[in-house]
């Protein structure tokens, strides 16, 4: 039998699982990372935890094909880590250093990408291409052409969340710039637009209006009562999203457009909504382009990062 | 022997041209185009010519492996040409209507992308990643990953000139939006800028105030001079391009941006420029993207062309 492991490092837990090379998912499990000094036993902790994996489970070093890792932060496309601030790396060998601690092949993608190529994976109707975003705290993406990812020269692929939408932004982004649309799409940016508006539009009626904890979700709840300040805190995330997606059809124009993370959880109503803005600024030439939700939830990441294994065995 | 023919379609004139497999330019001509009637004569033309041609130099049919077609227009995947504005084609099956006629495999693509495929074989270093972007009276583009064109599901892959830049805008896009980079960035784009410029500053100095005929090239080399008005319309163009590759690069990364047409013959001054707004505007992650320009100039296409059909020739 013929297995290989797949792990997803995230900046609170590490969830490990393992398939099979048909890319049946066997068995999963979660343990804690362990951020302490940057980061510097996550490595060690993995290799152990495989290690003691196989022993009680009687699998043989041979029998597993690789070790599939999605990270969050950019990874080139040899395996470096350059940055995954969550982790405190900072271009950190974690391809090299795995396979020395295990004596089995490693294979790293940006978490983001691995989720993507999960996505892809999990579709009903197989197509050519596909962008995957993702709108969580912050916004990322994976961009997919022919079954594979596209990573980029220095893994910045698919960073949708910093595709530059607005000028006139003149507060930052948490990459340095400013007007990137992870402050205006993900959770946190459609938080931040609603307090705009709230503070604007002080004499509208709203359920926001002095809300303890505003949120997402209380944003998208209230949109779907017909609150109108949410509505209108939705019609701008929305209009960003939108008018990103018209960039990325220029460069690549996808099959798909695949939307996931707790935000896309607001569903159907807001793919509709990003559908209207995309058709709105896409390019004449644009009118095949199709969107739809995300299935896999947080387990797309676990999915992607086996399939990149069964993929790139070869190499 | 065996050979193939690449055939590049623009609006005036028609390029032919005969390489070897290895892509050796054996030979090549033009002949003008004959837009009458929608273009409906173009591909009878082609035919007739590339027959005749195999007559006289006594090639047989079973030596061409193909016949690589650069059209000035957004072509599908299966070689339909939904638009073609400057030959009068809509929904125009030239690869089905060409190969009837000719009975050799018939591979088409968009005249950018083929240019961006001749300037790529044309590297001296190879990369994995490349962006063409091409600047003449529009902007078009072409984007290739491991070697491969990005067609997209329309043909709209690559269509660079139709970023979406700026939401100030107020005149149309030649595609009927509004905002484009093509507006901004193109020959006819940086004459718009101008004029603007000098409507403005009209107190200003000027080489370019009265001028009867303005053009990219004057505009060029009035800030090679020192021009103020010109140098303020060579910036604004530059910015807005160097902004475009900067969500280029959040896409796919590219190694390489090459920059061709025209304008580029403004030269590496041009090019300085856009690097330097493309790192103001691209993500932090983007470090190592580089800049160079096009080598090949109105010859690109033809190449490429040609190496669509080596690269294709056995589906």
């Amino acid at each position: 039998m013929k297995y290989c492991y797949s792990i997803d490092i995230g900046g609170t837990s590490i969830k490990y699982s393992l398939f099979d090379l048909s890319g049946r998912l066997l068995r999963s499990w979660t343990l804690r990372t362990n951020r302490a000094e940057n980061g510097k036993y996550i490595v060690s902790d993995i290799a152990i935890t495989l290690l003691a994996d196989m022993d009680s489970e009687s699998i043989q070093k041979e029998e597993l094909i690789g070790i599939g890792l999605g990270v969050a932060g950019t990874v080139t496309a040899n395996g470096l880590v350059t940055v995954a601030p969550n982790l405190g790396w900072r271009n950190y060998p974690v391809r090299e250093k795995l396979q020395q601690l295990t004596g089995i092949p490693v294979f790293v993608l940006n978490d983001a990408n691995a989720a993507a190529l999960g996505e892809y994976a999990a579709l009903t109707e197989p197509v050519h291409s596909m962008v995957f975003i993702t709108l969580g705290t912050g916004v990322g993406g994976g961009v997919i052409v022919d079954g594979n990812v596209i990573a980029g020269c220095q893994g910045a692929g698919g960073e949708i969340g910093h595709l530059h939408v607005e000028d006139r932004e003149t507060q930052p982004c948490g990459c340095g710039g400013s007007g990137c649309l992870e402050q205006y799409s993900s959770a946190t940016g459609v938080v931040r637009i609603c307090r705009k508006f709230l503070l604007r539009d002080k004499e509208k009626r709203s359920v926001l209006h002095g809300q303890q904890e505003l949120t997402a979700r209380t944003i998208f709840d209230a949109w779907k009562d017909g609150d109108e300040v949410a509505a209108k805190s939705v019609e701008c995330m929305a209009s960003y999203l939108g008018k990103a997606c018209a960039m990325v059809a220029c460069v690549v124009d996808p099959d798909l457009f695949v939307l996931g993370g707790g935000v896309a959880n607001a569903g159907a109503p807001l793919l509709a909504a990003v559908e209207h803005y995309f058709f709105k600024y896409a390019y004449a030439g644009c009118k095949n382009n199709r969107f739809q939700l995300a299935i896999l939830g947080e387990d797309a990441g676990m999915y992607g990062a086996a399939r990149f294994v069964l993929q790139n065995k070869n190499q």
